[in-house]
Parts: C-alpha cells; structure tokens; sequence
C-alpha cells in the first residue's frame, strides 16, 4: 500500500483509535476533514521512513486540547496548514513530508488533512507508536529532538510561535495557549530531518493502523473473530472478558483521570479486572495483579465486533474484551520509561513488559 | 531634562506610582534594575515624541503579570531585551527607540532598564498616561494599532510570540503565556512608527511622573504640602480626607479586585468615602456620590509625605488624602470609554469629568 484515499480513512481512523488506547477523542470531524481533502485534492502518498532523504525536512502536524471541543468550535480548515506553514517559514524552507505525531482518532486524521490540502506525502510513522497526552512523551524526546519550533493556531486566525528550553516547557506554555484558544488548537512542531526521523521514529503506524481497521472492519464479512485478528497483526494478549461494572472519572486536573472496574464473563467469570487511566489507559490489574503497564499499550474492545472503546465512552454494562500489546521497543529504554513509564503517571510500580507479565501468568 | 540618570529613578518610580492609580506593584525590583542598568552602561537620553522621525521603529518593552512574584522569582536581566530583539527581528529592522507602555511602578522602570541596555533613547510617552490592568486598553488601541506582534520572554529562556486577530485575543493568550511562566514575563509589544507615536501616544508621561516624584520627594524639604504640590501638576483634585476604615479584597478572578472605605477627618469629618479598584483605582463615591470615575485618575496618598499607597498596600487606619486627577483628553472619547470606561469594569454608571463633578460638588 502506498497512497491514501478516501477509502481507507475509515480503516486508519478505527486501527489508530485500537492503538490510541482509549485516548485521542472522537475522529468523526477529522475523518470527514481527511476524506473531504483526499476527495478534493487527491490521494496522498505514503512514504516510508527509507524513502525520506536523509536532509529532507519533515514536519509533523496534529491537534492539541479536547476533541469533543471541534464539534462545538468548528475549524475553518485553515489553521493545520497556518501551523505548517509557519514552522516552514521559521526555518525559510519547504516540507518534504508531513509526519503523524501520534496514533490516536483525531490524530491520524488530521496529518492525513494536511498532507492532502498541502499536496505533500505522508511519512508511515510516528512520534509515539500509540497516543500519550503530553507533548514531550515521545520517542523524538529520547532521541534529544526538540518539540520546538512548535506553533499553534486556532480557526480565528490567532497563531503563537513557541520556543522553549525545554520539551517539558513546550507542553505547559502550549497546554496554557490551547486553553486561552478555547480548549483546541492545531499544531506542527517536533520538526526532523529524514536521518533523525530514520533513527527516532515509530515506523510503519499508518499501515499497521489501517491493517487493524480493516481486520476489524471486514470480520463481520470474513467471520474471523475481529479480537483474534487484531491481536495477531499486534502480538497483542488478551488480558480479560468482562462487561463494565464501574467507571470513575475525575476531570478537574485537565486531564481524564479515573479508572474503570469490570465484572467477568466466561472464563474469566470469577475474575474482575480493573483499569487505570489518564486520557489513555495506563495500568490493567486482573484479580488486583498488574498484567499490562504503560508505555505497552491497553485497548478496551467491543466484545462482538472488535471495536475500539475509548475511555470517554466506557458505559455501564457493556461486553467487552480488553487487550494488551507490546508498545514499541525504544519505549523501554531507561530514557523512554522516565518519560512515560509507570511513576512518571505516579502509579506505585515498576513498569514490566506484557510479554513477561504473561509469562508469569502462564497460560 | 534630556537624560535619565540613576538619580532620576527614584523621581520616575515614585511619580509613575501617583499616575498608575493603585496599580503597577512595588517598583522595588525593577528601580534597582533601572539604576543599575543607568550605573553601568550610562544615562539615556529622553526624546520628545517630535524628535523621533516619522518612519522610525519604537517599540514599547513592559513586564506583564504579578509585579511581586519578581521579588521570588527573579529575572535574569536578559528577558526584557530579548523580547525587544525578537520584536525587531519580526520586522527584521533595528529600533531607534524604546517606549514605556504604561505609567506604574515597575513599568517606569523597565523600558528605562531595556534602554539603558541597548544604548537607545527613551520616548517621553506612554500608551495610557496611566497604568491599566489589560493590554488593549492603550491609546494606541484607539488608534487601531495592533498590540502584535508581542513577544513574552521569561528568565528560563523561554520565548512565545504571538501574532492575534485583535487586541483583547493578544491580551487572553499573553495572558495565559505569562501564567504559564510563572505569572510573570518581559514583554515587547505594540510596534508603533514615529508618525503612528505622535498622534496616539499620551505625551510626556516620563518628565511628569519624575516631576510628581521629585515634588513628593523634596517637599521635606521645601516646606510645601506635598498634596497641593501633586494637584498643582497634575491638574488634580483634593478627594477626600479620612483614614482607611475597611479593606476588601478579592482575588479569584486573576486580578485584585475589592473595595476600601474610609471615614473622614477634618473638614470631611462627617464624610465617607467608597473607592472601588480592580488593580487600579476605578471608581471614588464621596458620600455615595461618584466624585471621579474611571478613566480618570484616582491615587490615595499618605497624608503626611504625600507618598502614592498601592490597593495592596492600602491598611487600616493608614492615613490618607485621596486625590483625582484628568486623565489624557483621548481616553474621553467614545472609543476611549468604550475600552476603559466604568461599563468596562461592570460599574453601572456613565463616565462624567472630574472637572464637571468637582463644579457639581461646588467648592
């Protein structure tokens, strides 16, 4: 594969929701921005990290805030490209490509966008290999890249132009300018050139979500079970059958903070599971014994069709499967988990991989 | 009076406190900042606005945010310049001179500081005659000149410029900036040419303010009352003579926003007095009448020494004369009450001249 159309933003909105571990929002309004474009402007093509020179400029391009916010604030379409553009301007160079920062709903749409409108191609990676609420938790930040030159626009035509000492600093002074704009705003920021990107980057999210969208998509049609077909394309686990029993959300840090409790089914009917949260899940305890920790990667599914359930949309009762998956390696590094392991969440615990809390568990 | 020496400081500092109304904070650090400044890179010579050409660049450097969180978290000499740099790059042209924006403690001194550091002259004008608690509240704004680009630097090197669709969304998003950073940053803004400085700017604020301060100052010595000495130049009036009787201060929205009454001595034994601030002095009630109203201003003095006493540091039973004085001619008009009238700040009432007030009152 290696153009994106129209037709295949569905499959990438659903596949990056699956590795945006309950987080990234709502896509709808960035999936119909993406195909609107595609339509308009034509397919994008989708490059792979290899094909990048090694001087080429790449300029991720994303939305920062609240989602939910964009169906009540409306973008005027403009501010994805306004953000790139001044990035472009701050360096008096063009964009070879445009790079997802994330993979997450809303996330993997809006690169999409701005590489349609902008007629660019589109890098299939991303700074995170899954979604992470801050600014600085990416793979780029262990390879020492700074996320600035970072510019944020809303859809009045305001536009802030960042620089900071820090990755850290970026994301308080950006998180503090997203909230004056009205809780969302778009962005380019994270600038790399085609060597960095080879070395820092998660390679292949795009293919590997739209692989995960269309196995999810097309289980109904091909009777596959959607779980088993996720989980063998991710070298994922399944780590609980269950329905909601409870769910807890505390909203006043300006994050989603809370967990969720589940009662089991089947075999795992005398179980209970519980999942822990901050936009996205973060620590899954079956019977009170963790067996999935972040930075690896925590999708709740919809137990028949396989669909991804975010944590704004966790509800009482309903049947789910949820599911663990190996994150990428660099994550495990020294480097990547004092970024986003386990205590930098203030969760009292060493991160271990999926892969050796499965083995404990035996099978 | 041509140059500003370290000696005239504490003139400007003290006199810039009787125009900013209550507000501007304690000058404390950014006097020895200014001295300093004067000390080791020499005077800075004061131009009137019709020495500055008409196409020349000036560029007003302030410091925005909470003046007495600098007392903890101090600068590090640099902020003020490298936002004025930032501002000139914008432009990519050199400034011919440094404009204060305001009339108040600290942002007397620190255009003084930003000169003194370049080796610029000083513009004897400001953007207000006074001292206003929100960015658009200027002359300029009257004018139509846009308060962007703005640039907000902190002493970490942290550096934002913001390019806005008007004057109030530089003022939410600057805002926010400055929070960010720790309720406190250097600031360049307002880029004006000398055409632009001479038809909106509010003239000779700098040679006025240092000669209240040196009245103030020097009135030990010479015997005079220091209050009839204020008035004299100013054009003001004799308010109210009591001491402070109540204080209320209420801080949740960002700003010091309260009240203070005072009972009356002497000839105003039987009076009272009702001054209503938020930052600034808005509003003055002599015996429930309004007797001065925003935007003119009202300053409440030390019976004794005539010295300006900030809301923040306004006590009980402090002795006091509370003074009114004409605000600059611009602010009277429609455009002017419109920004900074008593409707502004949620005061149920029409703007009226002091002057027409005090002919009201009678002598």
């Amino acid at each position: 594969m290696n153009a994106l159309t129209a037709g295949s933003i569905d499959y990438l909105a659903m596949g990056a929701a699956v590795l945006g571990t309950g987080g990234g929002g709502d896509p709808y309004l960035g999936r119909l921005m993406a195909k609107q474009a595609l339509l308009e402007r034509g397919e994008v093509q989708l490059l792979d990290p290899e094909e990048v020179p090694d001087d080429a400029l790449v300029i991720p391009s994303a939305m920062m805030g609240a989602p939910a916010v964009m169906l009540e604030k409306l973008p005027n379409g403009n501010e994805p490209e306004a953000a790139f553009r001044a990035v472009e301007a701050y360096f008096d160079r063009k964009a070879y490509a445009v790079l997802p920062i994330e993979a997450g709903g809303i996330n993997s749409c809006i690169p999409v966008y701005t590489a349609a409108r902008l007629r660019l191609p589109l890098v299939d990676a991303d700074g995170m290999g899954r979604a992470f609420p801050e600014i600085q938790m990416t793979t780029l930040s262990i390879g020492g890249v700074k996320a600035w030159p970072m510019v944020c626009c809303d859809e009045r035509g305001n536009k802030v132009l960042i620089e900071a000492v820090s990755n850290p600093w970026v994301e308080s002074i950006s998180r503090a300018v997203t909230i004056s704009m009205g809780l969302a705003s778009m962005i380019g920021l994270y600038v790399v050139d085609g060597r960095t990107l080879k070395r820092w980057c998660v390679r292949g999210t795009i293919t590997l979500a739209m692989e995960i969208g269309r196995r999810i998509m097309e289980a109904g049609r091909s009777k596959l079970d959607p779980v088993d077909s996720i989980l063998e394309v991710t070298r994922g686990y399944r780590l609980f059958e269950g329905k909601v029993a409870d769910v807890q959300r505390d909203l006043t840090t300006g994050f989603v903070r809370g967990k969720a409790s589940f009662e089991g089914l089947e075999k795992d009917r005398e179980g209970s599971f519980e999942l822990h949260f901050q936009n996205e899940n973060l620590l899954g305890l079956r019977n009170g014994e963790p067996c999935a920790v972040v930075p690896d990667l925590i999708t709740v599914l919809d137990r028949e069709t396989g669909r991804p359930i975010t944590t704004e949309h966790l509800r009482y009762g309903q049947r789910v499967t949820i599911i663990g998956m190996p994150c990428a390696p660099i994550w495990r590094s020294e480097a990547g988990l004092a970024l986003v392991g386990p205590r930098y969440f203030k969760y009292d615990l060493d991160y271990v991989p999926i892969e050796e809390l499965a083995r404990r568990r035996g099978p």
